[in-house]
C-alpha cells in the first residue's frame, strides 16, 4: 500500500475535536485553519455543530463521505470504537496520538489496534506519538506546539522520529534554523507503521532528498540494511540518531559473536553498512541537517577540500586537527593565490592554508583574501572564521550573501563559523545566509564535523554484488560443502596409526583427544600443539594418556586426533549469529585467544555483500596484519573475504542459530584459508 | 621571583599610549579609566602632556618614579628600546604586544628582548600577545576589544592562553555566562613567562579555584606533570584544550617507543597523568568551566549520582546513554520517592530515574517531582530537562532559583537543561540564575559531559610516592645491576656445550646467532625459538648453521647464544624517550610483535610514581590479560609495576636518549617478570 494518501490526504477528519485553543485537542483544526489546508475538514464531537469553519459530526459514521486520514484525539479506552468506526467508513489512514498503550505495559489494548487496522486494511501512525506535519499543503495532523510559533519551511527533509518529544525540539530546531521539510512524522508505539515504513516510502519519494531518523529500538530491524542500501541507490542522505546504548535485554549467549554482540556495537556496524550517517546528539543532527541544506548533495567526486581563513593562528591549527581527523584536506594554495596573498597580508602573516588575517586586517583585505582563497583551483569548500572584535556583523551579511552567489557559480561552497560561540550573526542573519547557500555554524570544531559528515553522503558507486549462493548441505559437512577448508584431520586409535597419519600431512600437527564426555579439553591436558616430529608426537601421546588418566578416569575416549597445524597465518574470527533487533549479523574481528580482550571487531547485517565485508575487514586493526607487518608475509585477504561470504551465506541458508569459527586461519596470498574450530547451533 | 605586583601592580605606565580611541593603542588606557584602576597610571608619548586623566611624558626615563608594570604598546622594532628603558627605570615587570618576532621567523629579534629582560631583571609577557586582565582591582593591561563591551566579574578562574584571538573568544564567552575570572593572560610568543609559570604562579594563589589553559605546545614541557601533580595537591581544578594534534616535526626515531609516541597522544597521556580534564573545544571548556562556577569545587569522595526529571523518555534514554559514559550513576530511587511520584504521575508513566513527566504534567506537578527527586538521598545532582514547550520560562527562572537554595542548603546542585538548544532560558536569566549555583547548559549531553567532567577534579588523595632509588650502572649491565631480571643465555660455541647448558637451563630454550654483523637476525634464519629437547635443539643447530652459510657467508659469527624460553607469559613492552616537548616519558604497552598494530599503549611523564604507573597499566587492554582471561593464569601485576619504575629511574640516571625493553614478560602471579630484549641508546 503507498502512503502517499497519508502525506498527502485529500480530506482529514478530526475526531474528538475541541473549540477550546488552550486544550491540546483544540490545536490541530486551528492549525489546519491558520495554515491553509486545502482540503476538505471535518470534525467529530457530539457537543458541537461547528468548530471554527469546519462542520461537525457526533460520531465518524455521520459524517457524510469517508476522507483520507482520520486524526484520532480520543483517550485509549475510545480509541478502538473510533478506529473501527473509521474501517466501517473505509478511512485508509489514521493517527492515534493516546498514551496508556504498549509503552504503560497494555499490550493487549494496543493489540486491539492492531486487529482492527488489519480488518479493514486501515494503515495506523501511533498511538502514543505527536502526529504528522507536511508544510507542502499545510497538513497539520498534530497538536505539536511548536506550530504555535511558526510553519517549517518547504523543503526536501524527511523527519521521522519515535520520540514524541525529541520530535518537538527537532521541529523547533527546524524552525530556528530555517530548514526546509519534506515532512515529519512521529511514529510512537508503531502498533502498524513503523519507522522503516517511512524509511521505504521516502526512499520512492522524489520530494526527498536527506532522511533523518531518531530510534530507540527498531522493530523488523532485519530490513535496516536492506533499505538503507535502497535509500542510498536512490541516492538519499541518511542521518540517524539513535538512543538506547545500554546493554540490558540482550541475554547471554555462548557464543563469542554473541558476548561481543553490544546493541550499540551492532548498530553502529549496519549504519556503516548501509551508508548512513551516525550523529551523537541532536544538535550534531541538526548541525548535518544544515550542512545538506546549505551545500546541496555532494557530487560523486565530493572532495570537500577546505580553503580556510581565520582571524586567529589558534583556530587555525584547531581546524586542521579537526580535518584530520574527519579525512578532509586542506591543499595547498596554487602560486598565485600565494603570492597575491602576500601582497595583502602584513609580511609577518604565513600565506599557507589555513590564512591567518589576524584581528588587524581591514575588512577589505579580508573580503579580497576570502575571493581569493574561493577562486583557489584546490579549495572545494571555503571556510571562514569570523568575530564581532574583527568584523562589523552588520556589513558582514550583504557580502556574504554576495560571496556566496560567487561560490555557487564556481560549483563551490562556503561556510563562515565563529571565534566565539557567544558572538553569532543574528538568529535571522543566519537564515538569510542559509537560504543563500551558506552554512554558518557556532563553532569552527562544528563546521569541520558537519562538512566531513556531510561529504560521506557521496552517492554510493559501488555495484550491490550478491554474496556467492550457497549449495545445501547440514551438519558437520556444512563448511566442506561450502567449499571452505579445514585442517586436514583424522581420529587415530593407535600411536602407530598417529605417526604414519602425520607423516602424510607434515609435521608440526597438533594431537586432540575425542571424547563425547570431555567438552573443555585443555583443561584435563587433551591438547597438545606444535609437536614437531615422531618423537614430539610420541611424548605427546604418552603425555596425555598419563594427564587423562589422572584428570579424567571416567571419560569414553574414542581416540586421539592428529591435526594438521597452520603457521604464521593471521587469525581471524567470523561469528554470525540473530540479533534480537536485527536478525541476523555477521561478526568479524581478530580471532585467537585474545579476541574479547581485543575487541577488534566489526558487524554487518546479513546477507552481506562481498564489498561489505570487504570493508568492514579493511577498517579493523587486524586489517595491517593481512597486509603484512614485521616481515610477516601478507596473507590472503580475497580468499578471506569469500569464506567470510560463504560462511554467512550458509548461517542464512541453514537457519542457524549460532556460527563462530575461531579462527578462521589466513595463510600467505594465494595460499587460501583454513577454517580450524567450528561451533555451529541448530535453531531451536 | 614572586608574580604579584605582576597581577596586582599598584603602578602602569603604558608606553606609546594614543588619545585616539578608535585605535589599538588608545584602549588600554581608556579602560585602567573606565573601569577604575585605583593605582597610579602614567603614559608615554612624545606627542602630548596628558592623555585623558594621565599625565604622559617623552620616554620611559622621563617618569618620576619607577613604576610596577610597563605595557609596551610600540611596533617590534622600537619594543627593545623601550624595555631597555624600562630596566634603566627598574622596572620589574613588562608586556610587549608587538608582532614580529619569533612567531614571524624574526628569532634574533625576539633573543635580543630575552637578553634585556635577564640583564635588568625584568619578566615580560609576549611579545605578540594581546595583555592581561584582572577584574579585581581593573588591571586591564591589554587591549582586548571585549572590554568595550564589558568587564567580566571577578572570581576564581585563571584563564591562560598562548592564542591571543583565542583568548578573546574564551573572554567573550565569559562575560556571555557570567563567568568570575580570578585572571585573563595571554602568553604570546613566551619570550620569557610562559603557561607553565603562570600555572606555577596560579598554584600558589590562594584566590583561585580553577586554572584553565589553552596550548598550542610548551616550552619546558617536562616541567608540566610536575607542576600539574603540585596543583592537584594544592586542590586546584585544572582544565585544558590543545591544539596542534600533527605529528609534524617529530621526526623519526629507532625505537618503539619513539615510533609511537605521537605529540598528541604523549600529551593525553600526561594530562591524565597529572589530573588535568582534557577538553575538544572552546565551547567544551566554557561548559566546564560553567559547571565548576554552578557546583562549586566537587568534594573529596563527591559521586554526582544523578536524579533526572525529563519532559521526553527519549532524551531520559540519552542522558542514561551519555551518564553510563562519564561514570555517573543514576541511582534507584527510595521507595518514599517512588510512592509520592506513584501519585503525582499518570498511571502509565514510569516513576523509575530517569522520570519522565511527558509534555502533559501540570507546572505544578513538574514542581513538586523536582523537590522529591532533589530530596531523595540517592540523588547529587538534580537535572532538569525543560522546554518552553510544557514549561513558562517566565515563571519558571523564580522557582529555579528557590530550588536552587533548597539545593544548596541539603549540599545538592541542580543543573537545568533544555529539550532542544534553540529554545534556552534568556542568556540573562541563565547568568542570574548561575549565581544562584545552577548549571544550564545547552543541551543533555553537553550537561551531563560537564558535570562527568567536573567530578574527576575530586581533590587527589594519593600520596605521591617517590619511585625506588637507582643504583648507578652503565652498559649492558644496566638491567642486571637494577634488580630485573633477564633471560638465563649463553653463547655457546659448540653443539656440545650448547646441549649442556640447555639441559642446566631446561627445555624449551631459543637459539639466536651472535654475531656483530648481523643485525636483524631473523632475515638470516638466525633464531629459533620454542626448541623443545635435545633433539631439537641439534637440529635447530644444523639448520642455522646451514642458513648462515647460504644467507650470511661473510659475516662473523662469535657463536650461538641459548637462551631460556618463558611461555605462558604476559608480554609487555616498556620504553622510554626525550619527547621534544615533554622531556623524558615512560610509554608502556602491550608488547611482542603486533605492538604497532594494536597500539595499546600509554604515556606517562617521567619521573613517574608507582601509583601512576600502577593506573596508566590498568587502563590498557592488557591490563585484561595480566588479570587472567579464558583459563590463563593471572600475572605478576606488581613485579611489572615494579620493574618498570626501576626501568624509568635507570633512563632518568643513565641520562639514556631511549630505552626499550620488548617484550618485558610477566610471568604468573609472584613470579616475577624477566625483561627479553632491551635496546639502550646513550645520548649523544
Amino acid at each position: 500500500v503507498s502512503l502517499d494518501r497519508l502525506i498527502a490526504p485529500r480530506s482529514i477528519v478530526v475526531v474528538g475535536a475541541s473549540p477550546d485553543l488552550a486544550k491540546l485537542p483544540g490545536r490541530p483544526l486551528a492549525y489546519l485553519e491558520r495554515f491553509g489546508f486545502a482540503g476538505t475538514v471535518y470534525a467529530v464531537n457530539p457537543k458541537y455543530d461547528r468548530i471554527g469553519p469546519y462542520r461537525c459530526f457526533p460520531s465518524v459514521d455521520a459524517l457524510p463521505e469517508s476522507v483520507d486520514l482520520a486524526l484520532i484525539l480520543l483517550p485509549a479506552p475510545a480509541v478502538a470504537e473510533a478506529l473501527e468506526a473509521c474501517g466501517r467508513k473505509g478511512i485508509p489512514f489514521a493517527i492515534s496520538i493516546a498514551s496508556g498503550f504498549a509503552e504503560a505495559g497494555d499490550h493487549a489494548r494496543q493489540a486491539e489496534l492492531l486487529a482492527i487496522c488489519r480488518r479493514y486494511g486501515i494503515r495506523l501512525v501511533g498511538p502514543n506519538c505527536v502526529g504528522m506535519l507536511v508544510p507542502e499543503g499545510a497538513v497539520t495532523a498534530t497538536f505539536s506546539t511548536e506550530l504555535g510559533r511558526a510553519m517549517p519551511r518547504t523543503g526536501s527533509i524527511a523527519l521521522v522520529t519515535q520520540s514524541g518529544a525529541l520530535g518537538n525540539a527537532l521541529l523547533q530546531g527546524v524552525n530556528s534554523f530555517g530548514l526546509g521539510l519534506r515532512a515529519w512524522i512521529s511514529t510512537g508505539n508503531e502498533a502498524d507503521l513503523g519507522l522503516l515504513d517511512f524509511l521505504e516510502y521516502f526512499t520512492g519519494d522524489p520530494h526527498t532528498d536527506v532522511i533523518a531518523l531518531f530510534t530507540e529500538g527498531l522493530r523488523d530491524g532485519a530490513k535496516l540494511v536492506p533499505l538503507l542500501r535502497r535509500a542510498r541507490a536512490a541516492g538519499k542522505a541518511l542521518v540517524a540518531l539513535r538512543a538506547g546504548r545500554s546493554e540490558a535485554g540482550r541475554g547471554a549467549s555462548a557464543s563469542h559473536t554473541g558476548k561481543l554482540a553490544g546493541a550499540f556495537r551492532v548498530w553502529s556496524g549496519l549504519a556503516r553498512q548501509g551508508g548512513l550517517i551516525e550523529v551523537d546528539s541532536l544538535d550534531e543532527m541538526l548541525d548535518v541537517l544544515r550542512a545538506f541544506q546549505a551545500l546541496g548533495p555532494p557530487s560523486i567526486d565530493e572532495t570537500a577540500s577546505l580553503g580556510v581563513l581565520t582571524v586567529s593562528g589558534g583556530l587555525g591549527v584547531v581546524i586542521a586537527d579537526r580535518a584530520a581527523e574527519y579525512g578532509l584536506a586542506l591543499p595547498r594554495f596554487g602560486v598565485e593565490t600565494m603570492s597575491t596573498l602576500r601582497e595583502l597580508l602584513p609580511p609577518q602573516m604565513s600565506v599557507a592554508n589555513p590564512v591567518d588575517t589576524a584581528l588587524f586586517t581591514s575588512a577589505d583585505g579580508y573580503a579580497r583574501c576570502a575571493e581569493l582563497v574561493l577562486g583557489d583551483p584546490a579549495v572545494r569548500v571555503l571556510v571562514l572564521v569570523i568575530s564581532s572584535l574583527s568584523h562589523r556583523y552588520d556589513e558582514l551579511a550583504p557580502w556574504l550573501r554576495q560571496l556566496g552567489e560567487s561560490a555557487r557559480a564556481l560549483g563551490k561552497s562556503l561556510a563562515a563559523t565563529y571565534l566565539s560561540s557567544t558572538d553569532q550573526l543574528a538568529p535571522a542573519t543566519q537564515i538569510e545566509l542559509l537560504e543563500a547557500g551558506l552554512l554558518a555554524l557556532p563553532s569552527a570544531e562544528r563546521t569541520v564535523a558537519a562538512i566531513g559528515r556531510w561529504v560521506t553522503a557521496r552517492k554510493a558507486d559501488d555495484a550491490l554484488d550478491a554474496p556467492a549462493a550457497m549449495p545445501g548441505a547440514s551438519g558437520r559437512d556444512m563448511l566442506a560443502a561450502a567449499g571452505i577448508p579445514q585442517p586436514r584431520q583424522k581420529v587415530c586409535i593407535s600411536l602407530l596409526d598417529a605417526t604414519a597419519y602425520a607423516e602424510t600431512i607434515g609435521y608440526p600437527v597438533a594431537l586432540k583427544v575425542a571424547s563425547p564426555d570431555i567438552l573443555h579439553k585443555t583443561e584435563v591436558g587433551g591438547v597438545r600443539i606444535g609437536l614437531a616430529d615422531a618423537d614430539a608426537l610420541r611424548r605427546g601421546w604418552a603425555e596425555m594418556e598419563q594427564s587423562l588418566k589422572a584428570k579424567a578416569p571416567h571419560a569414553r575416549i574414542e581416540g586421539f586426533q592428529v591435526q594438521e597445524m597452520v603457521t604464521d597465518a593471521v587469525e581471524l574470527i567470523v561469528g554470525c549469529s540473530r540479533d534480537p533487533e536485527f536478525g541476523p549479523v555477521l561478526m568479524i574481528g581478530w580471532g585467537g585467544i585474545y579476541t574479547e580482550v581485543l575487541e577488534d571487531v566489526a558487524f554487518l547485517a546479513l546477507p552481506a555483500t562481498w564489498t561489505e565485508i570487504e570493508r568492514a575487514l579493511s577498517g579493523l586493526r587486524v586489517s595491517k596484519l593481512i597486509d603484512g607487518v614485521r616481515g610477516l608475509p601478507a596473507a590472503d585477504r580475497e580468499a578471506a573475504v569469500d569464506a567470510i561470504a560463504r560462511l554467512g551465506a550458509i548461517f542464512v541458508a541453514e537457519g542457524l542459530s549460532e556460527l563462530d569459527v575461531n579462527p578462521l586461519l589466513l595463510r600467505p596470498r594465494s595460499a587460501g584459508v583454513v577454517a580450524v574450530d567450528v561451533l555451529a547451533i541448530q535453531a531451536p
